[in-house]
């Protein structure tokens, strides 16, 4: 069998069924900011994107991933492959498809573009990281900083003609960004001179663009501990001066020799190490920690939609592979005379496969409603409309970003199985896109910093509203699939299953309130399990729902949408038991890691 | 932090515990086949095997794993630093340890073995697969062969003059063994003339010994279709012809590219090319598989026994790493001026790390056990105890295979996680054990495989026998852990998941009697991990009620107990409301699975 020859990456009726028969996207060109768009563009966006994904990104992945960017004189030299194809890839516009006409976008929705970059994900996570990236430093110069800022370093990022990166993580501080040490010391000029380290700076260098705009941590001089005095800067690789661009002291100091992503460089670099790093203010100091984290939640959507992406090209080659791998018989008709059946025949092989696509259309149901509440918060003109969608966002951000890390991972290691010994092999692709998925536990905060953000500060904040505006949304889930005919008992399970978690939130918050936060955050990890899976039993829902309801127009459009209400049988039926199980532990008192001392480990 | 420097691969206090506290492994002196043994002799193989693992394979694993072997002229080239450990690894006598003492054995029990095969996959799992597969092939020559052919072929072995493997895989029937389609055609000198190919054959060919002996499935000419139709075969590299090696027309015809296991080459192979292939029939024809599968428990217990050790390895690196990497400050003490803290104080990176411990000593328990029922099976004098035990070894294999596989991935990624972005670089040793681990899963029979062997056959033969002996011995430990003084709800609880465990069989047999099978093992892979929680859960309260029961010495060990306690309340606190969970899923007819078809995925 020829490997990911047929691999759709994800396929496109589930993206149809999910933007228009699901989500109703169309709904946003209400909105005066996508009154310009119609069905029609939002589909001319989503074909150039698979188009690209399929023809350009997704057969070089291999050979990128074979051959990681190299490390010479200083430089970092990226692939062949992704010199010829980036400047299609930045034909694209993805940098700046959401952002507003004024800045040269497309003013696209961000679940749109969401959707749209998956397919570019699932074909080369590491070619779309480098736009990524991009986009975000550029996002964060067009609404915290200066104009001469954004006409210097913004726009030739929106523009296509350079790049950036996010440059947070040092060696001493890696999930605690409290304890950033850049050190910024003002100049004469307005501007600031940092020397420092950083380290996981992802294409932090490459020989794509003329330039690299590092959004960058750093602490004023005499700034107070702690994050409050963590500044925001704009640190080019070459600053512009006089119309010209010179070296602006940012040095490549060693690349991590990462296990996956091999296509895009991951490196430490080092700033000021002749004294002549120019870093200018973005915004008012010490306020760097809040601007990035007004970013945070659409960067951690993005890391959430990797993880989506690359469970769902491994899915549809696992599928591909049992569809067509003979091997063994029925448990019932074991005849070694007769031909052995395809693999798909084996029920625990459809088991695997079920559970991959259970995990794949819940997720990316997830990562797009999630975009549709960011699109809705930010550019509805109803303000109730705005802050309900607002509360969502936050809330769903940390399961966005974890559910598809965890598990994606899962899902990953399912498709791997299923290819037996050959799955083990580097010549096939499933191991890889194992260890490309494994990256999105640990970036962008781990999954138990999401975990942390969860319970400690999601479900609480503003007496819980946000909790508040979940139960209406799966109420009004609920309503909708028991008016499209949908099993009664799905419904029921999934009201009662939001009802365990109001109860537990309520339970845990007041062990908060009463001063007790280590107790509160005890179980955090499993706290952050059982919410993902209530709020993808949510989406399965839904999808159920759209399909019972949809009248299909051929017979493979009948298997389409019986496909889509099995799998939501799947996971409401195996997962929300667990969400139950989970929430009594999270009561129970459990409390034996928290008593073990690191002597007795 | 200099990587892996300290790390104890196993640490001995734990085995000491769980071989003389737990096991009481020195009653088995009473059988006459190990009545030339005491503890000094045990601590002898033990402390040599520690020392080995330590100081010779362990720092040399990373080399070994970073240049695999090389297929150059037909011929594979190891490492050299694998030649150049070869014979101190051969010294050892690992081949024959447990083997009588007429063929040049050492007659120690499997149980030894077992633990001191634990450091040295630990420490480089390749180095010792070498040594593991050809004590497998000359144990099955040892067994089944002609005299003629146990001097010829079986005491090189023995003698660590040659190596050997099993070959079993074909292309086209990977786990379905009935398939196999290598050739044998009688000659007239009463050997075979063997024409196939054989695919993942791993030590298929190396540069370590003169020889190689293959243990190899064909099909006797004219012989029946299915598993009843495949005969074993021993077919050397190079054939003993007056007293001469010569060539046997074996050839190595590709080299796979593993994930893991990178100084451990898989090859596939060519049988007869030239027409000249000899191979020589073992036992009678068409027996094969039986052979095999009288040796399988033994292979599986080892498969076990490397994801232990790949677990242990991985957890001990962890820790340390936990105990020394200073990032963050408690959730309810944030005061940025302070100190960071090492990680380890953050209770969900203890939550990662107890879980790993439970695994990791529940499941060293569980092959230790499994390896203790074999010795008995092997070697009591007492039918009845014979009988018993026998019945424990079959039952506990495919869990003692599959559950430190499955269990221990999840351990190693989270050892992988606890180093954070660190644990993505190939610089750490974490992502090198989680790759090796994935082969598990995968090898000696899938985790898919090991469900349908234990509900379709280990838990239904002789009317529930072996269930019913399960029961005997659960009953006893939770006799034992009270009389110890162990907090009553833990004998409590494993004596219901016991109860429920055997409803449930009941029920799920129930179907298969009735005619159902397929619907009986359709939640064969649930009912393997219910299956799992619930030895792990017996060995944990073992490995308690022994520290509960055990007066400390020191506040070392005092530290060394409580953690044995605690981490056996933290698997029954929280794995055995997963059993139930999962007991009520295989009840409950959820079968959306089967239900689904091929075109609906």
């Amino acid at each position: 069998m020829m490997v990911g020859m047929t691999n759709p990456l994800l396929r496109d009726q589930d993206l149809d069924f999910l933007l228009y028969d699901v989500l109703d996207v169309l709904s946003l060109t209400r909105f005066p900011y996508f009154s310009g768009h119609d069905r029609e563009l939002f589909e001319l966006v989503l074909t150039s994107a698979r188009r690209l994904a399929r023809e350009v990104l997704f057969p070089v992945y291999k050979a990128m991933n074979e051959s990681p960017p190299r490390f010479v004189d200083g430089r970092i030299l990226v692939h062949p492959a992704m010199k010829a194809l980036y400047p299609e890839l930045n034909a694209l516009g993805m940098q700046s498809a959401t952002r507003p006409e004024e800045v040269g976008g497309q003013q696209l929705p961000l679940t749109i573009s969401t959707v749209a970059s998956a397919y570019l994900m699932a074909a080369n996570l590491s070619a779309y990281g480098y736009i990524g990236l991009a986009s975000g430093a550029a996002h964060l110069l067009e609404t915290f900083a200066s104009e001469s800022l954004r006409q210097t370093y913004m726009k030739p990022i929106y523009e296509g003609r350079w790049l950036g990166t996010m440059a947070l993580t040092e060696p001493q501080a890696g999930s605690s960004l409290a304890d950033v040490a850049t050190l910024a010391t003002p100049c004469a000029d307005g501007s600031y001179r940092l020397v420092g380290s950083k380290i996981f700076i992802s294409a932090g260098d490459h020989d794509l663009t003329e330039n690299i705009v590092h959004m960058t941590l750093a602490r004023i001089s005499g700034a107070p501990a702690g994050i409050k005095g963590v500044s925001l800067f704009c640190v080019p690789k070459r600053r512009s001066e006089n119309g010209q661009l010179v070296d602006n002291d940012v040095t490549v100091t060693g690349m991590i020799h990462k296990i996956g992503w091999k296509g895009l460089p991951s490196l430490a670099l080092s700033f000021g190490d002749r004294g002549d790093c120019h870093g200018f203010l973005v915004g008012e100091p010490h306020r760097g920690l809040s601007y990035m984290f007004q970013m945070m939640n659409e960067a951690r959507i993005m890391v959430g939609v990797n993880g989506v992406a690359t469970a769902s090209v491994a899915y549809h080659e696992s599928l591909e592979y049992a569809r067509n791998r003979p091997q063994g018989r029925p448990v019932s008709a074991k005849d070694p005379s007769q031909k052995q059946v395809p693999i798909i025949a084996h029920s625990d092989v459809r088991r695997m496969l079920i559970r991959q696509k259970a995990i794949v259309d819940g997720g990316l149901a997830l990562v797009a409603r999630t975009a549709l509440f960011a699109d809705i918060a930010h550019h509805s003109q109803d303000a109730a409309e705005r802050e309900h969608a607002g509360l969502l966002l936050e809330l769903l951000t940390p399961v966005a970003k974890s559910f598809p890390a965890e598990r994606g991972f899962e899902s990953n290691a399912l498709a791997l199985q299923i290819h037996g010994g050959y799955g083990y092999s580097s010549e096939y692709l499933p191991e890889s896109w194992l260890r490309d998925q494994k990256l999105n536990s640990l970036h962008e905060g781990t999954t138990g910093i999401q975990g942390l953000d969860l319970l400690g500060r999601k479900v609480v904040a503003a007496g819980g509203a946000a909790l508040r505006a979940l139960r209406q949304e799966i109420d009004s889930a609920c309503a909708q699939a028991r008016s499209c005919g949908v099993d009664e008992r799905w419904p029921q399970a999934l009201s009662s299953a939001m009802s365990e978690v109001e109860g537990l939130t309520l339970e845990l918050a007041s062990k908060g309130l009463g001063g007790n936060v280590e107790e509160m955050l005890l179980h955090s990890s499993d706290y952050l399990e059982l919410f993902g899976i209530l709020v993808v039993a949510w989406m399965h829902l839904c999808l159920s729902a759209a399909a019972t309801k949809k009248t299909a127009g051929s017979s493979d459009e009948e298997a389409f949408l019986r496909g889509k209400i099995l799998t939501a049988e799947y996971w409401l039926a195996t997962e929300l038991p667990r969400l139950h199980m989970l929430a009594a532990l999270c009561r129970s008192g459990e409390d034996s890691y928290a008593r073990i001392r690191s002597e007795e480990l």
